[in-house]
């Protein structure tokens, strides 16, 4: 495993947006990374960041970065790897350029998420698809590198059907999740549109959940994914909670097995090839809770940074065989946190040198 | 059919409660009933419903009542139907005093609602269940009746599953419920608890409705009902909403059948037995919504003064068959307005002569 | 006092938004209004309105206009009255136009409310004020007329003030408000800005609330508007509410009062010249409540249709004379109510002819 | 200043409710203090904590305190220092028992704030009434003594006062605050009672506020404490916030100062005798925000591990003379956390030997 020997320079892409701050939040305490740009769309080019950036969090805006001068969104930034938190229209046009260039772009973006030769990564669960970024090189011959990271919900379901697939095998999952509001960015849902209320559609979401499950949970044939050929029925909704999505679960196995079973391999789970020192990883991905009422997105959202997917209710089910509730972060684990570790994996398997 | 020829005196146990208020809310304005006694617990007897009550609701405490004397929860009250907002255990010993004295009790209770000879009924869809009530006569040998209506998420669930059940037949149902925290009663949920929060749990309630839904949708065999027989799966919720049930469905049906035509069973869903005349039944139980993002509580709970349930997403599921939101409010047709109806039923058929 | 014999064509101008939308819900069941026409921004003109118009109130939407077609917001709408919810920059422009084609405008917006000759009007406090139409029909050449009507706030301070005033005269005023998000229109406040807080500023509400409640407590001196002299400290605050405003007030008396004569003035305030038969006015402005917490704007908001300003806690106030809190329907009597008041009012003064 | 050698036991009394898991949650980490005890009310008296214990707050109940066993609030335990959580009125039996058994007694009760040889103090504010305690022990002869905290409300308020009357003088304070929820306790206030409204009254609450504002600005005079003498009226209300209360303040100074000046005097506020060393104590308990829509609860409840108060919007008042808006954490500096801070005073002074 490589460790850097000083630390790396890392610039934002979309740093004034809501997963843009969360980036630049968690970049400016990290051990490996230095914040050495930010860039953002044309109209806050050479702002200071403090004056561009609505900030939005609770915690204040760190010292480091409120005078840092916004730069283009243009492939000349001082810095090896990009972390992207653009739209998924701009990301598009953009990602390929810095990819090209020779920089490390560790996307949030949906834009290239299921492409043939592009990995979307949650490290824990398939650091082996990295193996794609030698197709992704001799295909498209850049210099640099593009990994994507899931979106939220997807997370906080491949993470526990992770090592349910490789205990007893996954045969059917019938997900409906409830979500949080960040999920649609800043400023996102009005006040009077989701107070008092459920809204049972997200645009795209179903279909989203649905196949990065499947390619994530895939294995390598050589520099190919196979995706998982599990059945997956995924409802979203979206409820009035402000970070934290919670998902019902229920599977259908292909190995029969006691519950007890099923929260033995959810509370031993540590990531395939354990990878102890990448700073953003915890020790274990998932908590099982034991509590009749738990998870719960308030109480449960923060646990190991906001990195631990919160696992409970594990019962018997009626119609296939278990079911479960996960509650995941959905802007930290599910975005962030999810890039940067990833970032930090690209950099443990020497793929920065 | 009967109809009354004159306003039927009925009393309201439990009157000072959440549903008790509704109890007394809807029939100060009923066509055929008339408020002729208020009963409740033992500390609020003697004292003006006024002064006894922490009314809750949105409208004004009617003025009919604000100067009624509570009386004690005794089946010696002036009335011909008594509405039952007791809790279960206080309903176990006091209804079939009630019953046994005379008395049509139309309860909103769990305790009976399971029992071999006691009818749950919602009208439109199993009013023939109320043959029970021979069942009931003959073994228990009251003078009155006891007529139970199901718990609120049932009701949201069992009247978009008839028009199904009896087009297509039904195979598998799995249902995830997000419910309104009015449905815990009052004062119910901490608002420390529930704001910002989902909690995945709700103390015996997925039993409920797996097992209500299959008596509800039941044939009678003679006296006796015999439960549907599909496989159920549900999982409940509480979310941050006052009043509406929020319900994802997804069912297998015995014979398949395209999305159009499921559409069209509960476009064109009635009374199998139409009364055209029962005061709170709406014309069309079921309101099919085609915007993407509908049903959602807050817009929806109050269509049809609250006794239609809005269904929508009707969409394919790829494990089942098909899958679809329905909203039903959890207060109105989910509990005090239900056993309205049912009184009417009652009255209708000859039950009170 | 003149009523009409026929029903008068109305349009709305901003149909659309969320003040429109309430114009639209009213007018539709208006017994002197009937609308005639709806005119929007250019985006949505040769729109149905049902296709333009993201409606987002509880009722659905009227049938009478789902298929009507959206003009664009130009002085050659068949209509005697428009209504304008139109925002103040566009307001600026459009409504003199409108005015001087011999329309009655009766404006929501803040464009004109404080200019010398336009009256700012809330009929049960100061219909005198119409007289100032005789100096802008001089000064401003205009075939029609424009009368506004007050901020939403400010209406729930002025009608409290108006009686006490007449019998006590106000020497000074100190008003904090908790104001609802629809204040703040249509999509308005981003969920993750308001909820679980409070933003204590709202941009121009309080220099707004004082000189607008002056205007609204001045005398005429033959065409000229003396504002009322009291010295008025406003504080606005947002908070996490829907619908209805509430205010604390602590008020300096000219001459010393009882609570009880407080009480009593505020209880038996009637309009000044009294107009049984406007059909928005209700019979007593103000409803007194007794209780100790009260009132509360879900449970105050809809009194008498919203048209209701609810006042409670009159006390005394250790630094100033008397303190209250009042409560006050912001969409209905603080915005599209209050102007179909004063187009009534119009009418009945034979402004219409 | 008196430094501990040695971690000092303390207890806490009413260890499971809100209040008693913030005072274990704070003190599991605390630098001078171990908790030795817990203690609460009968019916949880020999159970373990984690299981007598609903605890509610987001962080996991610490691991040093699960096993721990309940033990009656009675003056045999083994602490030096007791923290009480009590109710009001078994505090008023309880504390003084703890007191005379030799025990120095850290209340948050309101039990015995305002009499005359209990110090309530703010350290910041006004560590020199820890005289009272010679008083209090002359008078009541106690081997230990009895210490208060002020209500949390008051506590948002006088700290942002101090500074102004020192430097300009107070003549009249109006305040109105917006509270949240959790000041109520837990379960407190159903969801139903507050979301989607304001509650303009809780019990008591204008009365503490004025006198403990007054008797924390109050001068020594030998051993007798002088309330300040100015005029102070306060409006409370309750918003759907769950922890941070607001405060709208107006003041009138005796000497007239520039905007500026009072920005100053707030900014460079720091307590009259400095003591560095107190682990809980602030260097600025006041942060002063520029922004003009700061301080919001949700955003700065928080400062300084909620030990600063967040003040903002300083602006002149056309009534008084300054007006501005405050936030405290009432959870932490306005309970827990300030009564901790006022056991590191006495340790600090040597009131502990």
């Amino acid at each position: 495993m490589n460790y850097p020997n000083k630390k790396i320079n890392v610039a934002v892409l979309g740093a004034t947006g809501a997963v843009g701050q969360r980036f630049v939040q968690l970049l400016c305490d990290h051990p490996w990374f230095h914040i050495s740009a930010l860039a953002a769309s044309e109209r806050n080019v050479g702002k200071r960041y403090e004056e561009a950036c609505g900030w939005h969090l609770s915690d204040v805006m760190p010292e480091a970065v409120r005078e840092m001068i916004i730069q283009p969104v243009e492939p000349v930034l001082d810095a090896q790897i990009v972390f992207s938190a653009l739209p998924a229209q701009v990301a598009r046009e953009t990602e390929p350029l810095f990819a090209q260039a020779g920089y490390a772009v560790c996307s949030n973006s949906s834009a290239f998420r299921l492409d043939a030769d592009v990995p979307v990564i949650i490290p824990e669960v398939n650091a082996d698809h990295l193996v794609l970024l030698k197709r992704q090189k001799e295909q498209r011959g850049w210099e640099g590198l593009l990994v994507t990271s899931p979106n939220c919900t997807t997370t906080g379901i491949a993470i526990p059907l992770k090592p349910i697939d490789m205990a007893f095998g996954l045969k059917k999952v019938m997900a409906v999740s409830m979500q949080a509001v960040s999920g649609a960015g800043y400023p996102g849902l009005s006040y009077l549109d989701i107070q008092d209320n459920v809204i049972p559609f997200i645009k795209g979401e179903e279909e989203k959940i649905e196949r990065e499950s499947r390619a994530l949970l895939g294995r390598m044939a050589g520099k190919q994914r196979l995706d998982a050929d599990f059945t997956f029925s995924a409802q979203a909704n979206r409820v009035a909670v402000s970070e934290g999505h919670t998902i019902c679960l229920s599977l259908e196995l292909e190995e029969k097995a006691e519950i007890a079973a099923v929260q033995d391999v959810l509370r031993d789970f540590r990531a395939p090839i354990y990878r102890p020192n990448l700073p953003s990883m915890p020790l274990f991905p998932i908590i099982v809770r034991d509590e009749e009422d738990r998870p719960q997105p308030r109480k449960d959202r923060n646990a190991g940074q906001g990195m631990q997917v919160s696992v409970g209710r594990i019962r018997p089910c009626p119609l296939l065989d278990v079911r479960m509730v996960s509650v995941v972060h959905n802007t930290l684990r599910g975005a962030a946190s999810g890039a940067i570790l990833n970032a930090e994996l690209l950099v443990a398997e020497g793929y920065l040198s």
